[in-house]
């Protein structure tokens, strides 16, 4: 791996068949990223190389640790660029007179997010994520057809895909126009987040009828990452899950899935969606 | 979902089109589980309910924190079947006299396994792995075809995913022969996990020429997870991480991936592919 100009895609021998033959593959980079707050490590993903910044952000704000770029003073990779791993820990620093509150995010991923009678449960994560973000509030509505075309256009933004076979993508359009961000990693969640976060740091101002696509299945964690930033549709190529459907529920989102050719199969907020 | 059944799928109303139309769908259930050791959280993970107990020792076993059956004295849910939420919290305890140290994962989760220039990076992740366990040592071979038709029985025995199109599967083969054992899951690791959890509580003696098929990616968690289990074959679906090749072509294991409609890429230890 090149130091310090994070390369998403590096290169390595295989063998095809049958019948076998030697060729030299292009090769989605999987490498771990810690994100700091304040110096203090919060969590560790496996994520392409690119955007950390971005990632970081888009995380932290889903897990309520930031709550708009106003929150941060900085955010930038430790170390020195000659030592082994450089690239690969992130710590992002509150801005001044901002106390940043990590615990919130161990707490959740170490399991100590748990209702009194000892369980964690799908409702209790749904209460907690109500508790902290608003319903979205946006009327606005998108044509079916316009929704399969933002996955079109996606699908044309996804050099790293194309190369390799081995990342999944997420996009934000803009009233269904755009794309105005595409971004592409080993993980679906870190695709969210780099989206997020790139959003975040642009500063754009918050407008209605956004749309985030992506590439794979929707889980609990991608409806969170769309709700707290209030965009009010989310739409997956392939299956939603059942909490992924109950929060979008729960958070006024609409939630579309199987979004393939035409077609696509709508479990939340359907009045959004013009057939 | 129904409370101590286990339910895998549930079903929420969806709307079709174009052109528009009601139905009933069925969807794959996602609910946290809480894996503890000795009652300390250990992890949190999004998964299928069903075969917890497999789940969570796969899981404690790729993370090194059981070696063996041996270690666990009992593995049972928390809490009483009356209570919101029970089913998903899970507790791992010791065998006699045995002592549990599940501070290793919560380092490596909480990304405080670097090294002491402030890097994380992929190699110190293989190191860490090789340090704990050995290269697999089996010359086991197998007919690329026999491959290519292990997937097929795989698919045979996806039936949540054909009801629900919203899971992912993982299965064991003995020497291309079985399926001996195939799990799904909402998640590809947990998929895994409960595959290896399986073969632990079966007790059953080490066999050579054991092959792992995932209907998914191959990233470095699903190689780490089948070297320290001594499987040396791995083979996926889809792409294969750069991380997952290094890992494989230092742990000895066999990585073959894009196994689709009799062709495979295979990117470490192909001597054991028979084209």
């Amino acid at each position: 791996m090149q130091v310090g100009r994070n390369p998403a895609s590096t290169r390595r021998r295989a063998v095809k068949g049958p019948p076998q033959a030697a060729s030299l593959d292009d090769i989605a980079i999987e490498e771990p990223l810690e994100i700091r707050v304040a110096g203090d490590p919060v969590a560790v993903t496996m994520r392409t190389p690119g955007n950390d910044r971005e990632l970081s952000l888009g995380f932290l704000y889903a897990e309520g640790i930031i709550r708009s770029l106003d929150d941060v003073g900085s955010v930038a990779h430790c170390g020195r660029p000659e030592d082994e791993g450089f690239g690969n820990v992130i710590d992002v620093l509150p801005g001044p007179g901002v106390a940043l509150a990590p615990e919130r995010v161990l707490r959740a991923r170490r399991g100590t997010l748990t209702s009194s009678s000892c369980g964690v449960c799908g409702r209790l994560s749904i209460d907690d994520l109500r508790e902290r973000c608003a319903p979205v509030d946006d009327a606005s509505t998108i044509d079916a057809s316009t929704l399969t075309r933002c996955f079109e256009e996606m699908r044309e933004h996804q050099k790293l895909f194309v190369r390799t076979g081995g990342v999944h993508a997420a996009a934000l359009f803009e009233r269904g126009a755009g794309p105005a961000i595409v971004r592409e990693d080993v993980g679906r969640h870190n695709a969210v987040d780099k989206v997020i976060g790139t959003l975040l740091l642009s500063r754009a101002p918050l407008t209605l009828g956004r749309v985030l696509t992506v590439s794979g299945r929707a889980s609990f964690e991608i409806v969170q990452k769309a709700a707290v930033a209030a965009i009010p549709i989310v739409a997956s190529v392939s299956a939603a899950s059942s909490l992924a459907i109950d929060l979008a529920e729960a958070t006024n989102v609409t939630l579309a899935a199987f979004v393939r050719s035409g077609s696509m199969t709508v479990y939340t907020h359907s009045e959004r969606i013009v057939f």
